[in-house]
């Protein structure tokens, strides 16, 4: 197998560190250059005791984010593993030298300026980016995302809530309006950053809601649910803090449309991804746990039908940090580079 | 302070090792009677170390659960911490024998025995007692608890989901129809049994949703719900096992019903819960954390408006087995025996 | 029972909350001022809202921590929950105003300057006082603490290490060169401060030791031991740290000095600590479990005989916030001030 | 790649969980047979949800632990998965059969039936075996492990024991007498059961020492230990159980024989394990972490010198199923079978 040479800029979070532990072990990619400004000069094996002894590339040696040091070395593929904001400056610098690019923030993931602005409260720095780039939601997405130069990929409360949701909307069987959404996410969600309530004694034993009623990320979940509907979708989403380190389940309630309520799920989702390697389909009364999923690219999906509301019951796991964020976007990579899907993402 | 003699039947499950704890160091209750068959012939402090060196009770034996021995111990009131189903028998004995029961069971939380045999799927054992038993939410049954021989005292589901709906629907501000609720509790809630399922490293890094879609207490949580709105109601709902010992986090969303969406849901909580000592309103835009109410008998309850979808979000948070159970069960006992509500609960 | 009017100066960190959960609730304090820097100006309610509702102290304001103001309230009494360096300022201070002091941080708590200096790299700021304060044990240097202007209250370390060794040392049973300690520490001994290597994401399913081999706290620990060996001492101890909230478990090896080997430990233990209210003697062949002395002022103590190496099991537990910091300084607070030992130290 | 055939008996524990992960991925093993009184008849995937979709072997059925049938799938090998005193008999028929066994329990760990009835309390079911079986810790015993018809695969507390001491005692640096030693188990360590005292409950915020003074392992490790040393060796040990899912972590204080003080620890471990893949050497000062080697077959050792004392500390961390079971078991199945040493445990 060719193997791509690739950057990673970006790598000391916790998705970087997943997106790492991916990599140095997929036989399609070549690490050629890691960038952190705070463990620039240092080797990955000293920055993540982790990754001792893990082969050559423990010896790779973090550099300084500098866009013409990353080409240099080669790289034909980039992921920015940055937080929100900063990546987009990256984007384009690594687009103007010919790299294509995997980006795991938010910043290319609306359509619309106008949307983002509302959510960001800033106008957006890339306007021009915000056409081409593509939400890389393999599932839904994969053709778009096997061409692109610049793949916007999906965090963990997107992708636990659209994966359930998208093929209700496409077939019209569910009332758009009616859609309610609860989340859970581990810690490791919330980033790698000093912090008062991430610390260990602050989560133990915590549960708790956040971003109570407008979450971000709203934006590309509703964006991506219009498309699915053919008209504009608005949900109401709650995400809550539990103490795991990795994996988000979420819950979601809808309403069939008059006439649906007799529709067969089991058909539905089996059309939609009965030929998707990383989603697994429990069935109607499957329950996701997400032990299953933590440390793979899985999304597991199972429903119910509340005969006493009429309502349907739609459950998903993932781990936040793989299918929520790194091994999607190694997902993504794969489709772009022509490597078999499944490709470095087969852990158990 | 009279001190009431008090038994405690059953108590070798998280609910009853809390009850004990609660007991232990209320100034208005004397232990007299602790019944368990597995454990019968040992004292407390053998069978649970904590309570070693706590005082003369740690010596306290406990006996078979013999109806005229508890009886024989001079007790007025009785904890009833057994299994659903087992908890029925019981307490017809107890009340015979003329001692006033609190039931931490569901055995006689419904008043509709076709309701029971619903959710139970068997005829209830007791029904004559349904009509005469009192739904133990000391906010909601106050006046009727400090006069009842036997009181159903309510479980974690039905506390955290009432106490934040109740007043919205005795004021008819919501729609019965739109409720939609989610809840996290704590592992503590299956209960203290050999199980594979609730192992630590089954549970632990474990996020799981059970009983769906029709979780036994919906009856009871119904039949309170109806009862504020004066119709019917039936909800969805949805719980989920979550790793922490206790706590239970509850987020609910429901939609005012048309020219109520401008209510000030502030003020009905004022006025439902102002002079209430155990439910703490975190006001619109507050957010519960089940940290700040482990270990004691608060309710704490936030809420916030989504303008994008208009529904409301009401949110609590409760220790399952406190507020959820056993710190609850003894506010009513207080109730009972004319103690002062907070006596022996006031922890922080 | 008179109210001994009390400050607590810096109540923002773990030992400082749990020392202020005590206070709230006991029959002989009253808390007259609260300092903080970062919170100054806020209730205690506002700043952790775990004590809403908990009486009208929760209305009290943190005040910025000048002297002349805490003097003011009246306090007779002040805790000093600081960083260590930072509390020697102020007790010196506050002892020149009349109060007498408690003091949370190793500042006071060795008696030579010179060791104080070795282990903790600069000069004892205040050396005169390091002869009159007592190192605050209360189940060794009782009397002492009962006329004391000032306390130097003993960590977590020191307590859970020096209650099972000095009566054994004080009755010439062990060879004070054989002892070996480990001991396990719940994160909330590493403090309340941003730290990447406290986040949830870093402790959960971590083990690992720490200050490898002479963490600071030896100082005081042999200083203690050798009092009661009649000789110098040095051990071998290694901390670790592990993913609970609270808890502290110790275990140590030490061997019988000839002729030694075949005393009763268990007489030993009765007359040092059996008439003490907070140390539990499990026996020998007792295995202490954090879980059993959480939320309280007891430290439990185990032992066992190796027979196979004639070396001497010691086991300790504690909660490294209670008996490890705020409730054995309330303790000694007790004794200074003539209130019954166990005030306030009840829970179970 | 040739694929050995390869049986796995009682797989249905958290060793036996962790030997699937690693042989459904392992390039050089096909899984051939799989059995399981309990999950006879069902598939692996509907027996462990995590391993749907995992391939081909997802859908392979548990058998009845029949040997002949196990024969009959063409097996090669067999790793025993089963509880102490059950292997034996299994062992015994496999080998019969023509199979080369890999035993994951103590059952042939011990070279003297004395021992084993000292600390196992009952006569040696296959005493004829002893003198054959290998203990499988490839890192010492490698060249025997790689012509063995049976290897004893040490569990978590001799490897994450032995690793660190045998160099030293080979070297003659310390004296065996002083060895004193403290490991902490992740709750995995004690099995997949039906117990209270293994609950997520019981265990959470935990911290307790068991088996004390003898755990029945101080067997395997003296033995070996002893023929390291040239001469009897007995410890002191205490196990203790802290609340995570998987990892241990041990620490050791041993003293140097006299004019060993100034031995170049660096220079032994370096010969001892700088050319093993699994034994990563953090040097003098390097503190493990077991965050570090979970999910990794890796033992990471640091050590120190406690110039106080004149002792050494040593400390190691392992994944107590992974290189403690699971993984180290895989490891000496590709020295027998002449596959290379990494082959399958390159997980990071």
């Amino acid at each position: 197998m060719r193997r791509i040479k690739t950057a990673v800029i970006g790598a000391s979070g916790y998705s970087g560190i997943e997106l790492l532990r991916i990599l140095l072990r997929h036989p399609g990619a070549e690490l050629t250059a890691l960038t952190s400004r705070q463990s620039a000069g240092r080797t990955l094996e000293k920055v993540f005791p982790r990754f001792r002894a893990c082969g050559p590339e423990a010896k790779l040696a973090f550099i300084q984010p500098d866009l013409d040091a990353v080409a240099a070395t080669g790289a034909e593929a980039a992921f920015l593993a940055l937080p929100h904001g900063v990546a987009s400056e990256f984007a384009i610098g690594l687009l103007e030298r010919g790299l294509r690019v995997i980006d795991l923030s938010a910043d290319f993931r609306l359509k619309s300026p106008a949307m983002y602005q509302e959510f960001y409260d800033h106008p957006h720095p890339a306007p021009q980016l915000l056409e081409e780039s593509v939400y890389g939601l393999p599932e839904i997405h994969g053709a778009a995302i096997s061409t692109a130069r610049l793949v916007a990929s999906p965090g963990c409360y997107p992708t636990s809530i659209l994966l359930p949701l998208l093929p209700l909307l496409r077939a019209g069987v569910i009332d758009p309006a009616s859609i309610c959404v609860f989340s859970m996410s581990g810690v490791s969600g919330a980033g790698r950053k000093e912090s008062i309530p991430l610390l260990f004694c602050e989560c133990n034993e915590s549960l708790r809601p956040y971003s109570v009623p407008k979450h971000r990320h709203l934006s590309e979940i509703e964006q991506e649910l219009a498309t699915a509907a053919g008209q504009p979708v608005v949900i109401t989403f709650t995400p809550h803090l539990v103490p795991v380190t990795a994996g988000m389940l979420t819950t979601i309630y809808a309403t069939p449309l008059p006439g649906r309520e007799e529709v067969d799920l089991d058909a539905i989702y089996q059309e939609a991804y009965g030929a998707q390697p990383f989603v697994r389909l429990l069935g109607r009364g499957g329950l996701p746990d997400t032990r299953d999923v933590v440390k793979t690219n899985f999304c597991d999906i199972g429903w119910a039908g509340d005969a006493r509301t009429g309502r349907l019951v739609l459950m998903s796991a993932v781990d936040n940090l793989w299918k929520g964020a790194a091994s999607q976007a190694v997902q993504s990579f794969n489709l772009m580079f022509q490597i078999p899907e499944s490709t470095g993402l087969q852990s158990i």
